[in-house]
């Protein structure tokens, strides 16, 4: 292989290859938490991370999404399509856990009516701080807002049933979004419980990197049951 | 007196009266900042405090918007209508400066095209974390955004103005609103140097807390040279 390693992010190494469209992603065995400032090595993380990011990727592909996703290989690598990645995280939140929690008078719990889609500045430095609509203009990406918010709601939609399907609640989640060479919106990134919450249906029961956070079980485990689920569907 | 304390702030004391709808405040020497966790009791730092906030709510009143304030006490005490407050802290911002510098890549001292008005959360306990309008609306509080960023942004452009007559920039600055018992919204707290921030014109030269926040610097003799100021206008 002639591929250049082009960014380490905390959980995966990005690497150029002779096709500039192109990327491969591998993902390691690895987890961090509190923007890395709790690590851990468990082995077997960074596939059973591909491998659930493979399965979503390509249901929301089917229903008409775009994203990223190109194909999968040995190693824990992904390869996709190259995207100039918006610095905005996108979350949505079904229900109130986590930051909302502890930034505002809602209870951990609480059935969100609608689903809230909210915006975090992509910068480690700065600690992904949460953005306002006039600070994502002030930043210059008001254009982006009404697309993000779309995708992410679509996305929502389609993550929520099949996690339901399994009997898991689709509690809250991440999506970061870039724009491939042609312009096109892409779902980037991956798409595992690492940037998920999600409890066992009527329960508080965590199937997400909250075990790691909180050092409540084993994620790798957990992972992996989600995985034998998906594949059931 | 038979007037009874009830609410200790970090940098002011309330004390009920024999008039139920009438509280007295009591501005303290002293200064803190990062909430709290920094603290001196420079003297003098109350009356000059009180004396400030005594000229400018008294402006805003002249200019029609109603404020909590009445009359003012020796002993650095203000008498005012008392108010259910809002926790809900408004900010106007007419530069960029402060945190939203640090949560955004905006840089100090870049002019905002117009004022912006942000909502934080008035919970010490939570260090005020910034608010989205969804935040706002999940909380039960939907109904005085529109109010608040109105009065907001009308007392922006009395206080600009006073502060442009005496050679002074103001970058941005904080209020709290409450309701009267006759459900009236009133312009409450203080209005002082300690929650503004105000650079001398074309500079960077700083008239307000940061002094303290950053060891730069005399507030008391700073917020002294304002008041002079303002009562030559």
């Amino acid at each position: 292989m002639t591929d250049t390693q082009i960014t380490i992010g905390k959980v995966k190494t990005v690497f150029s290859t002779s096709e500039p469209d192109k990327v491969l992603i591998q993902y390691e065995d690895k987890v961090t938490a509190g923007n890395g400032r709790k690590v851990d090595f468990p082995e077997g993380k960074g596939k059973v991370c591909m491998e659930i990011s493979e399965f979503l990727f390509k249901k929301i592909e089917e229903a008409g999404i775009k994203t990223h996703y190109l194909d999968t290989f040995p190693e824990r690598i992904m390869s996709c399509k190259k995207v100039d990645i918006i610095p905005i995280e996108v979350v949505v939140r079904n229900v109130a856990a986590g930051s909302i929690v502890r930034q505002t008078t809602l209870e951990e719990g609480k059935k969100l009516n609608n689903p809230l889609v909210e915006f975090y500045l992509k910068d480690d430095e700065k600690d992904d701080p949460l953005l306002t609509v006039d600070r994502i203009i002030l930043m210059g990406y008001g254009n982006d807002i009404r697309a993000l918010s779309f995708h992410a709601k679509a996305v929502n939609a389609i993550l929520k049933g099949i996690f339901q399907d399994i009997g898991l609640t689709l509690i809250d989640f991440k999506l970061e979004f870039g724009y491939d060479v042609d312009k096109n919106l892409l779902l980037a990134d991956e798409l595992s419980p690492d940037g998920m919450r999600l409890w066992k249906k009527g329960t508080k029961e965590r199937f997400d990197k909250d075990l790691f956070r909180k050092d409540e079980g084993d994620i790798v485990e957990a992972y992996k049951y989600i995985l034998t689920q998906l594949k059931k569907i």
